[in-house]
């Protein structure tokens, strides 16, 4: 079970990296994410920024990643409050990672040997929705994976709180805000 | 005179990397960048976000940026309009790229050999100000460059429009907005 628990996880690290369709746009979808129930918020391109990270698979996967928050969610960060309170939303954004080529011209020059890496295709977008009663049962939190803006299916979701449990001090959040 | 150039702009490039002072804070810095005048805008911080990258040179500098605007640049982005109104304001937030050990060892189950990368330090934070009279000398934009909240010197700041003008049919941005 423990080892299923662990491919199912897997799959979603990388959910969407095949599959470069239509960016997920910044505005409410109608289509649901399995168990949870949630919608792609309306504007959540437009949050602040929480942070952003790289994902490294050698070979396999390289992503470029943004985190942002609702005004509550970012109002938590930098309050270090936790648990988050109730209507706090996470958006994690992925991209893959490519070199610039145009970029890479311009350092050639001065530096060389210095490699711009940028922001290529969307891979996903991840969203974290706070509500204790609603989603009493995984933390407070409810979870919702959309690649091209559509859902991903349930077997997905129900890696999502397993996953997230090593962060439980942290009410189950990865990501820490960065000044 | 060009190979000086250069050797400037290099080390413009890798400004602050050594010196990890106290990070830039998101509020108004009474001490102004040479050159242009320039002092950090107030909640900057909080601006939405243009796009992320990673500037890598080998054993050397490992960055992850994010680039924010203010409301009149994010408009002007999302437009494709060039050139950026006057009032338009681009911060470029820079951050030592580390591995993540946390990360890491929920991702070793599951998905041997994935690496996370997390920010790290602040490195140094730039701004771009379009003021099409005040800075027409410079295509319109001022330029300003801060470690730890102090500007860098004079010499810094008169690489940086000399590094920008490959970009000029972009009206002198690199970065390209993400959805």
């Amino acid at each position: 079970m423990r080892r299923i628990v662990f491919i199912l996880v897997a799959v979603a690290m990388v959910a969407g990296v095949v599959a470069f369709t239509a960016p997920a746009s910044g505005h409410a979808d109608g289509e649901a994410a399995p168990i949870y129930g949630i919608t792609i918020p309306a504007g959540y391109r437009d949050w602040k920024l929480i942070a952003v990270d790289n994902l490294l698979v050698e070979g396999k996967v390289n992503q470029l990643r943004a985190q942002l928050g609702n005004d509550i969610a970012i109002k938590a960060f930098k309050e270090g409050r936790v648990p988050f309170p109730d209507g706090a939303i996470i958006a994690a954004i992925h991209w893959t990672r490519v070199s610039s080529e145009d970029n890479n011209k311009v350092l050639a020059g001065p530096f060389p040997g210095a490699q711009s890496f940028v922001v290529g295709s969307p891979v996903n977008v991840q969203f974290m929705v706070k509500d204790s009663k609603k989603y009493a049962a995984t933390g407070g939190w409810g979870f919702a994976d959309f690649t091209g803006g559509k859902p991903g299916d349930k077997a997905l979701h129900q890696t999502c709180f397993a996953c997230h449990t090593p962060a439980k001090d942290r009410d189950y959040v990865f990501t820490r805000y960065t000044p």
